[in-house]
């Protein structure tokens, strides 16, 4: 039992008062974790395009002030009530989303859904009590996505922790928590591409280019990335990208372009930017008679995906992923492994670290599109 | 060898001498076979929409005269240069498309769209010279997908004709060459319905209880049927079609219909009318998370499929299917025995029988909408 347990936890944590404003690294107050809920220590965190998102907060409710962060690794600090699947100690990740273990989804070996505890960006307190656990001199503080791991310590419901193998280091899988899973999974999981096959990747930020790493391990024989931005295709080439095609280069669609480099259209294609029309050409691309496309960027509220119903009576498989696929609890400690036996490689998605202190900075990074992603350690 | 073969033969066809107008049964010389080319002795035929649809001729390239027919079942006559797994006597069925089993879709196990002998409608003449192999006193008759079974003798190529069991009674299993196998195969070979599950079905006409009769075979819990003509219904109860629902009865959207009957929509779809806004409702009926949904019916020239992509974010597949899947050559001949060990059922389908001299029957109960395949007997 940790001296804690039971107790407020007294820490530092990175707060968002107001959107678009820097962080403030407070001392906050931490409640124990309550009925099926647990208290970790976060060692390691690592900033996401989606918490700059809702940090900006433009279109969206604002929810301030709130505790961002959804990437991370850490350990177990103490259990509530009904939890038997963790005990103190345990290292794990957090997710952003859950796994009931209960619901239709959660059964469903097709989904990763769970009903209970799908992601909801709106809601910033526990579904236990509808409280937060998060206070600060007696005002409440909401969490993000269930996670809110910009805190030394933070409360999660056991749903969304992925208990890992005490080995791996937290500093490097802790980015296994949202998008580089999110991106290897679209690949591994949905679009399957077989040894030798051809794969486009839409988009070559840091989750492309795990659709991409998701596409070299698989064997694909030529993975084509596509960006408006040339500057990427240096580093995509780290990850297997073989070709690169920049849409602003030609005057015809990119999906023509892609079927004429390829007789006739790549066999995978995985689209990461959430553009529309990058989603259509990413479903244009793929060959007749056995190519699938899987949709993994998030579009706008007011989109609409508009083709030829000819281009799948042609047999053309158009499909959509949520988190590459993976049920939490169940797959994503798999999912390290794949790293500790060297078949996945993760260092060079990591291209800055900060002190927790600095966390801003990994702001910074990110939006001048500097970074893939920037590890922020919470022990300086 | 038989006494005909290399030798002209002169027998009766049904030729469409033009748009719309009745068949007449003509004496007709059929060629001998060139190379790659079977001649074959039809026994039974049906008919299809896509004869009436071509037979009508509005709006694609008229093509006259012309002899119809694609649903056949026959005995091999003689065989032309180079065909070696087909000799005289084989008990076939003829296919409209095409499986010459050298190209990439004939060596991918996930496609059967052939790329010599994929359908073509426009082509009234044999690939091998170009020429037709149908006259009368000397005037080219042209062929129709490279089938044209409303002859007593006709030649197709070899890529295109299924052998099958000798047993199996040609007058039943002849509908196998097109909409049953179509209707089937989109269910148990694309939508892939889990024993329990529930599936929708937009049509009921023939295609459409194909794919319901899949459902059946796959153990569908609840095959849901959706169609404006409610005297369908009686019907589609022998396909093991369990609810119905007619969108006119509805002033809501028929996918939110289907979603409140199902819990939040059903497991798979199987869209078989071609009009682009079932297409729509098939597609936003399947349940987030797991459902597929699967494009069966040809859509017009102008038609966009539009939906909103979070529909396939939220873990929705779409796809598109041509023959069901089925390779003719290689997947047919295990159709026909799923019939032969009484896992298919087919009599049910044969509404109507006509013998040859009354072919133009068959097309009236088909376009007053009374059957769903009238087989049509050769040899009175």
């Amino acid at each position: 039992m940790s001296s804690t347990e039971g107790q407020v936890i007294r820490c530092k944590a990175a707060v968002s008062w107001e959107a678009g404003k820097p962080l403030v690294i407070e001392e906050v107050e931490v409640a124990p974790p309550q009925k099926m809920e647990v208290r970790l220590k976060i060692l390691f965190t690592s900033l996401c395009h989606t918490d700059v998102y809702f940090w900006e907060a433009k279109g969206q409710t604002p929810l301030f002030p709130r505790i961002f962060g959804h990437e991370a690794g850490g350990i177990v600090e103490s259990v509530g009530e009904g939890v038997t699947d963790l005990k103190p100690g345990d290292h794990v990740l957090p997710v952003f989303t859950g796994e009931c273990k209960e619901c239709r989804h959660c059964k469903s070996s097709e989904s990763n859904m769970c009903d209970l505890l799908r992601i909801n960006t709106d809601r910033g307190v526990m579904i236990e009590d509808g409280k937060t656990r998060f206070s600060k001199d007696g005002q409440p503080i909401y969490h993000f996505v269930g996670t809110s791991t910009f805190s030394e310590y933070t409360v999660v419901h056991v749903g969304c922790v992925a208990k890992i193998n005490p080995e791996a280091p937290l500093d490097k899988v802790c980015v296994l928590s949202c998008g580089i899973s999110t991106g290897l999974g679209a690949t591994l999981n949905v679009a399957k591409p077989t040894k030798g096959s051809t794969v486009a990747v839409f988009g070559l930020g840091a989750v492309g280019l795990a659709a991409a790493e998701g596409a070299r391990i698989a064997g694909a024989s030529r993975i084509i990335g596509v960006d408006l931005n040339p500057s990427r295709f240096n580093e995509a080439k780290k990850f297997g990208v073989t070709d690169f095609v920049n849409p602003k280069d030609y005057d015809k669609p990119v999906q023509q372009v892609i079927a004429e480099m390829t007789d006739g259209g790549v066999d995978r294609s995985v689209e990461c930017t959430g553009n529309v029309n990058a989603m259509i050409s990413a479903f244009e691309c793929v060959h007749d008679g056995w190519g699938v496309a899987v949709l993994v960027g998030v579009p706008n509220k007011d989109d609409a995906f508009k083709t030829h119903p000819m281009n799948f009576l042609n047999e053309r498989t158009l499909k959509g992923t949520f988190f590459g696929n993976y049920k939490p609890r169940s797959d994503i400690p798999s999912v390290v492994e794949k790293y500790m036996n060297k078949e996945l490689e993760l260092e060079k998605f990591i291209t800055h670290r900060v002190p927790f202190s600095e966390i801003n900075k990994a702001f910074d990074y990110m939006m001048k599109g500097e970074s893939l992603r920037c590890i922020i350690a919470m022990e300086d």
